[in-house]
């Protein structure tokens, strides 16, 4: 037992020290990009070259970047590092997410409401255990104008202490029950660790949904309800494929009861990436804050309330850029593209009468007038001084899901000419149809960008039985789904077995195998066969205990 | 004229007295208020006693932070003083104009944007005199954990200076113009007087437009279409009139070029309050932050933008709250309240079959599904142990526009009771007309709330044309509009002339009469009649100038 503990130790430390390596080198670089804005290519500084310099296959990490720069999602926020300006087109996603969440959640009963930002030092003094996580992100304001304040407050990092000392003051009866508020807001939590625009940024917008419930059932109803939206935010807006299951104890939410998760997959580099988490905080809370009502089934006994927190944030809109991104730059999902449809006129010059150029300006506008009325978000590009090449990289660097090409040609045989920028692929329409066919088009766009994602997930969730093949699947990007017994320690133990810690500073750089070792994603609601109770072993080979369930291992964010 | 200046200083100095005694009061009761949460009445915590327990007319600001607070509006942030917790009932209203304005200012253009929450020293040393009135009240973050960051960063009062700087940068071409970016966020002004619900808080949510034109009339235009909009919310949601029109040099926005404003009235103590305010900051901050594009009209010579901002906060809420509110409590209109029209149960007691409790329940449940057919924000208040007068009680404090009051009887006789809550009128609907009438009674109750205010600040808005006039004319709750030379110092000077400097300890309290001085509220676009420019004198009796314009002066908050 203890030499099996130092050699387990020993492990960690070198484990651990790749591991550092490794995270220093990737913030040098990023620290490094982020200062320079983008690496230099060719004596040209890249943020000045239109479209993306690198390709999404060989330089994932610089690709991103210069997606969300060039395709103006987000600015750098100069003056403080972390930090990021969302425009609009980010904007729009989120407004999009944000009314169809809000549209669900009123249906459930769940009412809106806004809580202050800071926290006093005090309060955050009363639920110690929760508030150690998130102590070292803490941003304190100590003065206003010239004056330090006699108490230093906290900037919010989530809402539990901000708000249960309120759900304790209007609880007080089982009438009172469910109380389910939800509020729409910024949290800041000051990471140390590289910032990564919308995966992780010291401030980023988010909601978050605190309820409270008689019993264990109800509030685990919710849990699972709640959950289901973060999945449809997912699958139905963002095109994006998750799969739906509960996190180990290593992973759930600090002080809950426990987690559900949606968890995501980036093909590009085969990381797991947590997508939203719905909890069940269980009675913890409620004991810390004293949030009690009357037994109504046992007058003159009372029950400490049920309580969930949920929230999903900005972070989903990265993981849709890293999933259906390629190397022409963005690519949006229709349902939730700012502009849905682009019309660029081709075939006029310098040559076409002004006459002719009126004409072909009327024929535009209606077109995109018939296609306003038909629901579809629709611009027309006459920018002068820009070749139709040039606008055609353009929007596609930006997303634009459809691009419609007309020129008095087409205008003359009656048709459209179109090109989908997921597939590239073009076509004719013709122009009395366009109403009618460019919405079913955007929608067919948005169901084979999650078919193709769907595919691309489902074929890298290998269910894995032999422990050797493990590194391997890892290695060819894939994550795993294996036979665990669901211990803490395990848990550890395979993350340790699965870190690659030897010194690899001779290999040239493109043939390095990543050295991060593998966590536990989530365990999913659907279990494949195969696993028999109190025979099958944990795939771990220095385990003794039997698996318990099947477990979504694999490397991630 | 150095006498004079010295008989003004020492006015000036008495008015300066007088006005700190009398908010030093001010703050010491609220804080008091603040504390003691409410005061006592009759042995009994005021705020353990349902329903408000002042009238509106004796005791306005109690009266007001009562409503508040027992409607479920806000809740007092006990951690930190100056901050309120903003509840349901609160956020529907703020949701409901989000969206009203959201649709209108992307009909326009505008996009959508989120900017961080932080500002650095060092942009805030670049433009020194805008911030200069904001220095007092930024609060600073000098700690991350328990790391103390190398240079401190201030939380935003509002966002001038964390955006422009990006506007330089997108800006490149005059065909980046208009530049039309809006923000919901929340903004904290560390405040050291007296805070209010709404009217004045430490952090308070709202919208800030900023946008950049190639011309002083595109910005001009936009500056008054915005306004328009403001004005709309006050009106056509809120049920407020305002007064539309521009402030003077000494109270529009530092830093601006001019700031239109739309102006309300609290009939209950005569005062003017500033609604939201639409600024045109003409070319002061393009130059400050090098905003510049080509003239389109003479190449090679640049030219600085113009830029306007707006801005509409929570504090629109109070308004509505003081102008429509009763010693009943809250009223709200139509249009913004979450619950429209309540259906309260009568008649149905402890010898009630339950058969015919259930039939009941299946009749009340109908109505209130067809009211929700007619896009009736309805409820059923089956809540046990209550009477129906509790309930009704209930409901008048939390501003229900409309009640239903349905019992058995009715269900024979095929009718519903109703009771307004702006007017107390009681009528009956055939049950068959319930989803037709009610949503018309609705629009009725939302006009005549409308018209009720308007005919009274009408009322109190005097045009008065002798001095004399003008202190009785404040004292009786009126604001005045008077001829009016638009020079700073002599309006500095009206405030001096209209403050009670004397000493009125001996005087009891309900005689007292108040010592604020005269403001400047705007100079309406609506000029009344009877102005001859060069002729009519300012009405400041020790003003030499001639009038210039009528303009709207008052106590105001």
């Amino acid at each position: 037992m203890d030499e099996n503990k130092e050699q387990s130790k020993s492990a960690l430390k070198k484990a651990e020290k790749a591991a550092k390596m490794a995270s220093e080198k990737a913030a040098k670089q990023a620290r490094k990009a982020s200062q320079a804005s983008l690496p230099a290519v060719g004596g040209k500084k890249t943020e000045d070259i239109i479209g993306i310099t690198v390709s999404k296959a060989d330089n994932f990490p610089q690709w991103y970047q210069e997606v969300v720069l060039k395709a103006e999602m987000v600015e750098y926020y100069q003056e403080i590092s972390g930090f990021f300006v969302l425009r609009p087109l980010t904007m729009h996603i989120w407004s999009t997410i944000r009314k169809w969440f809000t549209n669900h959640i009123e249906e459930m009963g769940v009412e809106e409401t806004s809580f202050p930002i800071f926290l006093s030092s005090k309060s955050l003094e009363k639920e110690k255990d929760h508030v150690e996580g998130f102590a070292p992100e803490l941003a304190w304001v100590t003065k206003a104008g010239d004056k330090d304040l006699d108490i230093p407050v906290a900037i919010r990092p989530t809402s539990e202490a901000v708000m249960y000392p309120y759900y304790s003051k209007w609880i007080r009866s089982h009438r009172d029950l469910p109380l389910r508020l939800n509020q729409w807001n910024s949290v800041v939590r000051w990471e140390a660790k590289q910032t990564t625009p919308f995966l992780r940024t010291r401030e980023f917008l988010w909601q978050e949904g605190h309820t409270a419930h008689l019993t264990e059932a109800l509030a685990g109803k919710e849990v699972l309800e709640i959950l289901e939206l973060y999945a449809g935010i997912y699958e139905q807006l963002l095109a994006v494929p998750v799969v739906r299951g509960t996190k180990t104890e290593n992973e759930k939410f600090a002080g809950g009861y426990y987690t559900t998760t949606v968890e995501g997959y980036i093909p590009s580099n085969g990381r797991g990436i947590q997508g939203a988490t719905s909890h069940c905080l269980g009675q913890n809370f409620s004991k810390m804050f004293d949030i009690t009502v009357e037994d109504p089934a046992n007058k003159g006994s009372h029950i400490h309330v049920w309580q969930n927190s949920w929230g999903l944030s900005t972070r989903v809109i990265g993981v849709m850029v890293m999933v259906h991104g390629d190397d022409k730059g963005l690519v949006l999902p229709p349902r939730v593209a700012k502009v849905q449809t682009v019309i660029v006129p081709v075939g006029i010059n310098k040559n076409t009468t002004p006459e002719a150029r009126k004409k072909h300006e009327e024929t535009v506008d209606e077109i995109r007038q018939s296609l306003k009325k038909a629901g579809v978000r629709c611009e027309s590009d006459w920018r002068e001084g820009y070749t139709p090449a040039w606008k055609f990289n353009d929007w596609e660097l930006k997303g634009v899901p459809l691009r419609i090409e007309f020129g008095p040609k087409d205008a003359a045989n009656g048709v459209v000419t179109f090109a989908r920028r997921d597939t590239g692929k073009k076509g004719e329409i013709p122009m009395a149809e366009v109403a009618t066919q460019v919405p079913e088009l955007l929608e067919t766009i948005q169901k084979d960008m999650y078919n193709k994602a769907e595919a691309s997930f489902r074929e890298h969730r290998l269910q894995i039985t032999k422990w050797e093949e493990v590194l391997p699947a890892l290695d060819s990007k894939n994550v795993v789904i294996i036979p665990f017994c669901l211990d803490c320690k395990c848990e550890d133990r395979i993350k340790e077995l699965t870190t690659r810690a030897e010194d690899t500073s001779d290999v040239p750089e493109n043939q390095k195998l990543p050295a991060m070792g593998m966590k536990s994603l989530c365990i999913p609601f659907d279990q494949p066969e195969g696993l028999v109770e109190g025979e099958t072993d944990c795939l771990n080979p220095e385990c003794k205990s039997k698996a318990q369930k099947w477990v979504m291992f694999g490397r991630s964010y």
